[in-house]
């Protein structure tokens, strides 16, 4: 299996823009991304995209912008983790030899989509999601269980205050704003103890990431960053398991990417991941072994997950703040470890960042029924 | 790269069954591959599934119902190719040592999708679309050109009947009535020349197929069927071409498919391909090499592409009398050929057929704008 490298990153701008299609929003990432490292564009020979609503050909739609023909292109799906399945696919053609150069991106246009200003709405045969088990609610349920393990409200709205913060220091951010745990708590009450500010947003978004060979790398740059490891899988998610917080997919995967990557969690320096929903983010910190099981409120209070700490957790604002077009998010976590990891990340850069994480976690409402799935890439410099 | 298998093939009933949930329609393809081929689900290691609408993990969805869990599964989507990009994903996994064993599924509940009852939509920045230039219409405008090079309606009729009387011999397709050229040609006009006959039906349904590596192969069948190419690419498809009826992508990718499989176009015994509408099936005869180009409509003419003719096309009844639930076509066109190659096709059976040919064509009415996409695959015993 050959080494990748990922030498150009891209993101679009992050925000409601009904009036934009998903493939100008795909084109203005993969421009970026082009100009990031300076390839042309017909050096790329093969294209994942991934993109939940709305998707048709999104992938071609996209390069036809950028003039990029004649090559092979998958489009994918697998909920929030797309992005994530989108930079494996491009790894796994790189990593395996069927292709020197290669695109990942990812694209969501929530705001035109069949549920702009909805829920994600429950299928059909999913009895739960039709009696109210939305995806607010799941994480309120997991929320109640989280306090009766000794977590408060307050530090729910603690992750939230943290990624609002980190989001202002991210030109990219959609919300710049800072708020206080007191305007958390205060803000909207969505499902009891979630409220708005604990929700990340509906957001129009696309990111973009360049993929190639060692050897093709060295040509653009003596600084690529290696992709360590790679890793995905499904799993069942049933909320009948005995612990309602426990992710055995996101635990599973962690393991995978550390094995793989041949490093320890405490190596690495920061951490990208799905924050949902602000209590989320407190189980992920225990999935990723960046602290002991149980101790992952422990984690938060400490500071060490806030920019400036031990490690860093959504440097970028997370999508409480910086926003969440679904499927963009799991190649958006990658360009913003790439951009720790070079030392372009401005106000929120972790200092001297070698090794960082970035994971993705989807699922449907329907998690009850069908599946999760987690994707983690580790990179490093 | 190693050499991979087809194994295990299945299908679900092809038809309108608007009560039927996507899944369950997949899991009916997935159950009946594994037992075609014995296979304990568990050692079922990677899913690729294809699906264009309402796409929500499907694949964990279908394979949760048939208690395959925690593996790795990519939902895909490349319209009507769909199902070869799905096919296409879990042969590359095969081939490059990833996995041993993976199961290609397609799926499209085509009666319970936003558009059950109408034409495929074009998308918001597609002013063609919007001015009335659907799927139907995209074919007339090429059968007017065909005229104009000598085909006549009859010829396009020829097509659906051909196809209709295939589907008879065929217990699983759609549509099971003989027509004659002249009921073909006093159907519904839909969109002149096309009538009603020349278009293929809104179809749900799912297809699967079992792949592995021929070491796993061999422990299940002593004739295991073999995949000697795998290709798939995206063009620019614009009709502002030169010659409306080319299909430089659909060209490009054969020659690729029989360069991989070191096969001669007349070395294939049988060929299924994307016939959504009668008149393109002519001009797939060519793009193929079944003929010379410009004598696609001799070579209909001549009875060969009948069962019992040189090369028969579409015994299965094709998208015109089989069905075309989009993503599903893609496999279900493999599990054809593998059924000649076996000699398990009944009535409709390719004597001695050796290596065969399974073609899909994707695209949106938005081809004008986007992409188009073909996969081919070249199978033998």
């Amino acid at each position: 299996m050959r080494e990748v490298a990922v030498i150009g990153i891209g993101q679009s701008e992050f925000g409601k823009f009904p009036e934009r299609s998903a493939a100008s929003l795909g084109a203005e990432a993969v421009r970026a991304a082009i100009r990031d490292c300076g390839i042309a564009p017909k050096a790329i020979e093969v294209a994942y995209c991934a993109r939940a609503y709305d998707a048709n050909c999104t992938g071609q739609g996209i390069l036809k912008e950028v003039g990029v023909r004649n090559i092979e292109i998958i489009n994918v799906e697998n909920a929030c983790a797309g992005g994530a399945t989108a930079f494996r696919g491009v790894w796994k053609e790189i990593a395996d030899g069927r292709y020197d150069v290669g695109i990942a991106m990812g694209v969501e246009s929530m705001t035109t989509s069949p549920i702009a200003g909805k829920l994600i709405p429950p299928e059909k045969t999913d009895l739960e999601g039709h009696l109210g088990l939305t995806m607010p609610g799941m994480f309120a349920m997991v929320a109640c269980r989280q306090m009766e393990q000794g977590a408060t409200v307050e530090d729910f709205a603690q992750v939230s205050v943290k990624n609002h913060h980190n989001g202002c220091l991210n030109p990219q951010a959609q919300y710049k704003k800072e708020f206080t745990v007191e305007q958390v708590l205060a803000s909207k009450m969505i499902c009891d103890p979630i409220t708005l500010l604990m929700c990340c947003p509906n957001t129009d978004g696309a990111a973009a990431t360049i993929l190639c060979s060692m050897d093709v790398a060295r040509k653009f740059t003596n600084h690529p960053i290696r992709v360590l490891s790679s890793a995905l899988c499904s799993a069942d998610y049933k909320y009948t398991q005995e612990d309602i917080c426990a992710s055995p997919v996101g635990v599973k995967v962690a393991k995978m990417a550390y094995e793989m990557a041949g490093v320890d969690p405490k190596d690495i320096d920061l951490v990208e991941m799905h924050d949902a929903f602000a209590n989320e983010e407190i189980l992920r910190y225990e999935d990723l072994m960046l602290c002991k099981p149980g101790e992952g409120i422990e984690l938060l209070r400490s500071g060490a997950t806030a920019i400036g700490g031990r490690i860093p957790v959504n440097p970028s604002g997370g999508l409480l703040s910086l926003g969440h077009p679904l499927s963009a998010s799991g190649v958006r976590t990658v360009c913003e470890v790439v951009m720790h990891l070079r030392g372009q990340a401005g106000k929120r850069q972790t200092p001297n960042a070698k090794v960082g994480l970035a994971q993705m976690l989807g699922g449907l409402v329907s998690n009850l029924e069908h599946g999760a799935v987690a994707g983690i890439h580790i990179l490093a410099r």
